[in-house]
This record gives structure tokens, sequence and C-alpha cells, in this order.
């Protein structure tokens, strides 16, 4: 069983071609110890205030006017924007469908602002175990994967487990298929260097395509999608790459160590087009004192596009926009200005966050913090912090007023989120949800990724956690402490 | 969770026309109480003086020479013949390929018996929401549902939840594609009804096709295939049905009480022809002193057409053959008979199990047990029985060699067993394998039922217990007691 996932559920980062992997996430999202916190009494004073306030923000959501409106809308949205890949018009219409909630909502500054996108289309996909007998594999060609011939192609397959075993085999990959087995190696992080990598390095050795045992440490002869990263050189071949399901993987791995030969037929009809527009979207709550100071709760809208995207991340953009919802209803009004940000194409590689913030460098020094949902909505243990020690301190007295939800769990890494990623480089305190999502790799990137997996009063919980504690910081007398503004520790390191 | 799953697998039973469900069993598959047993000391004594014997059986299979075997076994047998469903020409090669391999391992009197059986075709299959959004939807037909026309049907969709939901909504069905979102019931028997009888039922209000939600408690986007029974009479429509998934019955019903119109674009090329013959097939170890007694192990070789049928039940086939192969390595010879019996078109109404007992009626009494596994090979608990009281002590105490592997869990219903009914209605003590099978009913007839659901050192334990206690009950002085030759309690009542 997997515990706490605390990483990012991206698949890989783009500048304009696909080069950070999501590994640079995971390696460095380290756990940092934090000294025993010295606040001030009168600001823990000024912090327990709030607790009617917090009390009454909890009791809307999870048994007043908004019990049950957090599962509604987000069941509302996904049944209707069941796609919303990166760069399709499907995504645009469900930006569109949010910002006019949000303005409904009351919300104010209701905007998107424009991002340059990949344009990457999944076309028919299908493969076919031919020898040395005949079964019909589950695929789900991973972004950006170039596609097959139009009639497909046919290859011998090698399989393998392991780099090192792909190295040892390497005279007999050329003008195969090379098949990982790699299994689920106790991470997401360790797991999904074989989708991430598995195809460049297969094609290094002249494979003509490259199928992956799916990301997951469950499967129901489920394929999970994901990105992979192509060899930006441009004399190195891109070859067709495809998830397979865990049983096909282990299937194939057996037949081949018999020293049958095995032979696949792969269709993919995927293509990727020219780059197009999408949007970043905000709506805001305008501060009473400081208009200009920002706390942001966040997810992003795109969603890979099996299943509904409901848990990757619908889940994190609902709880973002009702919470500035909820507020709104209950007339509260914080000193600083709340926003809800809706990212793009976060999973071509946090497109729409590394864009924003390109463009807004001058501007996050207004950010107070910026809070990020993108591992699972389920029932809510409490937040991940990244930031300076004190500034956390503060985030961690915070929660102390949503105990009575026992959602006060408390930690303090180097890094925590996706798309908040930037923001954190630039200085900004970075709150990433807690959640029980022990199970949230069995649906990740996969078309079990509807909103079955999710609860209605976890749903709540979780609007009453982002309401509550972003309410309290961006009301607070005084803002979170925060890193210089270049702070080095969360550089990402250039690859190599 | 469940629980123990004490009954049957199978979907419906057939005599020529689909008639008697599976209801019937789950509904007379009663436990049993049983009173103290008064064995004669020198039964117990007898029994207990097999030990050394059970340890060696034991231990060739978990440590010793067959330790991994009846997986390896297993794997070949279902890479190689996957689909192995009811009429198909792989079925037949799948069972030429255990005869083969029960003489190879030294049986005797391995043959086969012909049996007609059903032979329908799964074409094409593909399902699309096309109002109010567009959503493939995968779907599983059901044997033996028609196909649609050719280039598909398009309806407007009906969503219920319960029988008393398409009584109330009859009128609207007309025309109508009929969705059903009853849910997981708690048990394999009430939530299969629906599948069961769901396209009849809709056909009679003029329903042009029906979706069932797939009868299982968990589900990653998993459409489960299996049975369904068409009204007989000749005036009643036979419409198409299949299985959709969970989280899409779901998605439908939310959609339809939101009040939008769901219109789906259904086609499934699946055809029933002309029945074909398929065989039974047996093997044996001939018994030392009383040849004509016969004590046998079995399995159902066919499977639904979708995954490889590890669980269900090629295991069970294994483990029988397996069984008896072990026997015969270590050189054992029993006094009475030990056969394997493989069972032909299980899912399709227990075709062949019907026919053996129809032509064999009066080698019914030669019969001292008859064992079956089809409920899956996971961990072994022990064994569930039906039969005569005292029958059930003997096995009960024979259980008690087993206790190194902690197999010595027993029960005893009126019923056991799918295939083994008529056996049991016949008078003959049957014996299912009980075994921690939780999770059976997320594999159960879908892509799933893969051999990796299945674990090699479970496997040996099963073997083991089969092998220890079919070999004791067929070399004891005595035969089991037994019911009278026709027993009122098990009759199948007649279909009203």
């Amino acid at each position: 069983m997997l515990t706490v996932i605390p990483f990012s559920c991206i698949t890989f980062l783009v500048a304009s071609t696909l080069a950070i992997s999501s590994e640079v996430f995971k390696e460095r999202n380290h756990l940092l110890t934090q000294e025993s916190c010295n606040l001030s009494l009168q600001l823990i004073a000024e912090i327990h205030s709030y607790q009617s306030i917090a009390t009454r923000i909890m009791d809307t959501a999870i048994n007043g006017d908004f019990k049950g409106r957090t599962y509604d809308e987000l069941a509302k949205f996904v049944d209707k924007h069941i796609n919303r890949l990166t760069g399709t018009p499907e995504l645009e219409a469900s930006i569109d469908y949010m910002m006019t909630k949000m303005m409904m909502d009351g919300l104010v500054n209701v905007r998107g602002e424009d991002v340059t996108v990949p344009r990457w289309i999944r076309g028919e996909e299908k493969a076919t175990m031919v020898e040395p007998t005949v079964k019909s594999l589950r695929i789900s060609g991973l972004g950006p994967s170039v596609g097959t011939p139009a009639e497909g192609l046919v290859g011998e397959v090698i399989v393998v487990r392991t780099w090192e075993e792909l190295e040892e085999k390497k005279d007999l990959v050329n003008g195969k298929i090379v098949v990982y087995n790699q299994g689920w190696l106790g991470s997401y992080g360790a797991t999904s260097q074989y989708r991430g990598n598995g195809p460049a390095r297969a094609a290094e050795f002249g494979a003509i395509a490259a199928l992956i045992e799916s990301a997951t440490p469950f499967s129901l002869d489920t394929p999970h999608t994901g990105g992979t990263n192509y060899d930006p050189s441009p004399n190195v071949t891109r070859i067709p790459g495809a998830c397979i399901t865990r049983e096909d993987a282990e299937m194939l791995y057996r037949i081949y160590n018999r020293g049958d030969k095995i032979v696949i037929n792969l269709t993919m009809l995927d293509q990727e087009l020219a780059p197009v527009l999408s949007r970043n979207a905000f709506g805001e709550i305008q501060g009473r004192s400081f208009p200009d100071e920002i706390v942001a709760v966040s997810g992003h809208v795109d969603a890979w596009d099996v299943g509904q995207g409901a848990m990757d991340d619908a889940g994190g953009v609902l709880i973002s926009t009702e919470a500035l919802a909820l507020i709104k209803h209950l007339g509260l009004v914080p000193r600083r200005t709340m926003q809800a940000i809706l990212w793009t194409a976060e999973e071509f590689g946090l497109v729409g966050a590394q864009a924003f913030v390109n463009e807004h460098k001058a501007d996050m020094i207004k950010y107070n913090a910026v809070f990020e949902s993108d591992i699972g909505t389920f029932k809510p243990r409490g937040l991940d912090f990244s930031g300076h020690e004190e500034a956390g301190c503060i985030v961690q007295e915070v929660l102390k007023l949503t105990s009575a939800m026992n959602s006060t769990a408390y930690a303090r890494y180097d890094v925590v989120g996706s798309d908040i990623f930037f923001m954190i480089q630039e200085g900004v305190p970075g709150i990433s949800l807690n959640t029980e999502n022990e199970l949230y790799f069995y649906y990740h990137h996969s078309p079990a990724d509807m909103i079955t997996v999710l609860k209605s009063d976890e749903l709540d919980m979780n609007t009453a956690l982002w309401a509550t504690v972003s309410y309290v910081l961006a009301d607070l007398s005084v803002p979170l402490p925060r890193e210089s503004a270049t702070n080095e520790h969360t550089k990402i390191p250039l690859p190599h």
C-alpha cells in the first residue's frame, strides 16, 4: 500500500521541448525539520480569535448551505466537460464554463490569460499480440507520442524489467518493439521513469516502438497514460510509446522468458499539431485593506483525455472555486485579496504555471501564499507547506482551527505541489492539500479517474479546509514571512 | 468487503433455453448445522494414520518437486489458451492440451466425452454516449445476447436503479435503451439478477437494448460480462444486452436525473450460431482395490472470452490435474480410483456437467465424492461440504491432516459448487474449495481475470489440500456415507 504521497502528480516539465522530468521534484521533495515554533503570544491569540469564523465556514460547508455543493458542482462540471486534454476546444469550453461559474458565484476580476500550449491528439490506438497466440492488449498512448504509420506497424518483441536489462540486450533491440515490465517500484517517481524515458532510451538502440507497463500498484487490466520525454536532439528518432496493463506486461515477460517469439501489431494514429492558445483562469474576492496582496487557491483544469479527470484535477479546481464562493456567500471580506487560479496544461509539463510566473515575475512578491490541490480530494488530513520556517509555524497554528475535522496534519517540505513550483521558486509560500490518497495511483491517468472515486462529504471537508485556512491567512494582520525572492534550494537543476 | 463466498460463480443454467438462474443456488445455499460428530475411535485413528502421507504430499507440493509447478503449468496453459469461450475451436484446442498433459503426467483413461454446447460469438462491441456530451462507454456483451443491426442502433436512454423503478417508468421505456444502475447489492447473487433478467424485463416494456451496471464491488472502469436469460417464449423480443462499468452507470444516472436527454449509439455484432460439440475431459489414477469407486476432483475448462479465465476457472482445472499428477509422482496408489474431471461449458449454464449426469445417471453411485474448485484458487481456508452429516464428519477429520497449512475450515451446506450440483442432487457427496477470495468479484468475468491475480505459493497450497484430502478419501477403508439417491432437499425447483 502507498502511504502519504507528498509529491506532485505531474508527469514532466516542458519549456518548449519536454526536458525536466518529475523525478526532479520527487528527488528534491525532502521533508524538512521544523524547529519548535516561537510565534508571539499576540499572534497566536489573533489566530485563535478566528475560531468562531472558522467554525462558521466549516459548518456552512459540511452541514449548511454548501453541504454537498462541491460534489454536485464537480459532477456537473466533469459530466459536461469529460475531455479536457491540453490544446483541445473542449478544454477551452470547460475553462469558459468555470469562468462563468466564478462570475455567477460573485467573484470579481474573472479573467483568462493566454498561454501557448502543445496540441497533441490521441487517434485510434490498438495493439494485438499476434504471435505466439492472439490477444488484444489495452494500450494508452503517451503524450506527445508520435503515431505509427496509418496501417500500423508489426514488430517482434523484446521484454526487459530494468534499464540494466535493456543495456544488456541492446544488441537485440534494433527493429524491435521494446516492452518494459518494470513493475510498481514502490513509488510513482521511481516507476514512472520507465514511461518518461522508456521510448527515448529504446529508440537509442533502434527500437521501433516502446510499450511500458502502467505505473500503478493495482490493476484491473487498466492502462494508465501520461507523458514521455523524447530526446530533444533532432537526429534521434521519435518512436511511438504507449502504456500497456500490468497484466499484459507480466504475460509478455512470461512468454518472452519461455523463449517464444512474440509479435505485436501496433496502431497509434496519435499526432502532434502546432501549439495553440489556452488560458490560465482567475477569479477573486477583492481584499478590503491590502487588495494588492493575494492568497491564492488553485488546481489545474486540464486533464488527460481518459476518464473524467475528476481526481486529477477537477476536484482541486472545484474545492478552490467553491472555497471562494463559500467565503463570498458568507459575506466575509478579508484584508487581502483571495484568488482562485485554474492552471492550464499541467499534464503537458506545467505549461500554464510556468508561463504565468514568466509573465508576472514582478507580481510574485504580492502573493502571500499559494495553495494547490493536485493529489486527490479524498478525506483531508491537513496541509503540506513549503517556505519560511516561521511562515510554516503560522500555517500550522491556523490549521488548528480545523481540529473539529481532524485535518490538522502538517509537514514542511522543500517543495510541495506541482503547478505552484515556479511560484515557490520565486519565494511564494506554497501549501498543498494532504488527503487519504492511498488509492490515488489506482486511478491516476486512467479511465477510472471518474467522480465515482470521490465522496461528497469528503469534498465538503476539503472545501472547508481550503476556505478556512486561505481566509484566515488572507485576513491576518501580518503577512506570511517569506524566503528571499530567488531561493537557491528550490531551483530546478538543469537536465543533463 | 465480501466475506466468504460459498456460492457458485455460475451465471445461469440452461437446458436448451436459459431458464434457471444462479439465484436458485444462492437461495438454496444454506449453511446446515452439524451435530457433534460421533465417528468411531477406530475410524478416527485410521484417518490420523495418514498424517505422514499427508505431510509428504504437502511437502512435495510446497517445498519439494512440485513447488511452483501449479503456477507454472497454469501460466503456460492460460498464456497459450487465452480464449476458451464455449463453442470455440480455441476451447477444444485447450481441452486437447489438457488431455495431453494428463497423459504426460501418467494418468490413465484419459478421454473426452462429447457434449453439445451453445455457440455464441462476440463480435465488435462499442457504445458511445452522443448526447448530452460525447463519451465512449466500455461494454461487455452478455452471452447469448443477440446483436444490434450491423450499423448499430441509436436510442434515448432511461436509467433505473431497481425493478420497482423500472415498473414505475414502464410507460417511458418503449423504443428506448434501458440502463440499470443497481449498484453492488452486497452479494453477487443479489446484484447479478439485473444482468440475468434485465434485458428480458426491459424487452417486455418495448426497450430496444439494455445496458447493465457490472456486478462487482469495485471497478477501475471495468466491464464484467456474464450470462443473461431471455424469455423462452417465441413472441417476446430478444434485445441486445451488455454490461457497462460502474462509473459509467453512475454517470448516466446523474445525467438522467438532471433531466438531460441521453442518447447512446450501440453496436454489438454478437451472434448465436448453431450448437456444436465440445467435451468433458477425464483422467485417472486407477484404484488398487475398488477401481469402480471414484473420488473426483474438478474444475471447468471453459471461460468467458475476456481476460484469461485464470481464476475462473483455469486455477480449478490446474489444481485438479496437478493434484493427481502429484499423487502419481509420489507413486501412491489409493484403494479407489482418483479422477480429474474438466467440465465444459460451465459459463453457458453448467452444460457439460448436466450432460454428464444425464448420460451417467447409473454411474453416480460409484462416486464416493466429487470436489470442485470454482470460486478462486487464492490462499486456502479449507473445504465446504454437501452431503450426509457423517460423511461431513469424515471430511472434517481428514481436513485436520492439513493443519500445517492452516486450511482446516469446514462448513456444511445444502449445496456447494457449481458444476457438481447435478451430482450432489444424485446423492454424491460434494466438496468445494474455500479460499481467501474477498477480491474474487473484482476480477470475475472481466479482462482482469488474468493469472496476475493468483500466487504461486497459494496455488501450491491448494494443490496440496486437494491432493491430500482426495487421496485419503480415495484410500480409506470405508466409503463416505451418502444421502439417498434422489435427495429431495437439493432438487432444483422448477422455474415459474
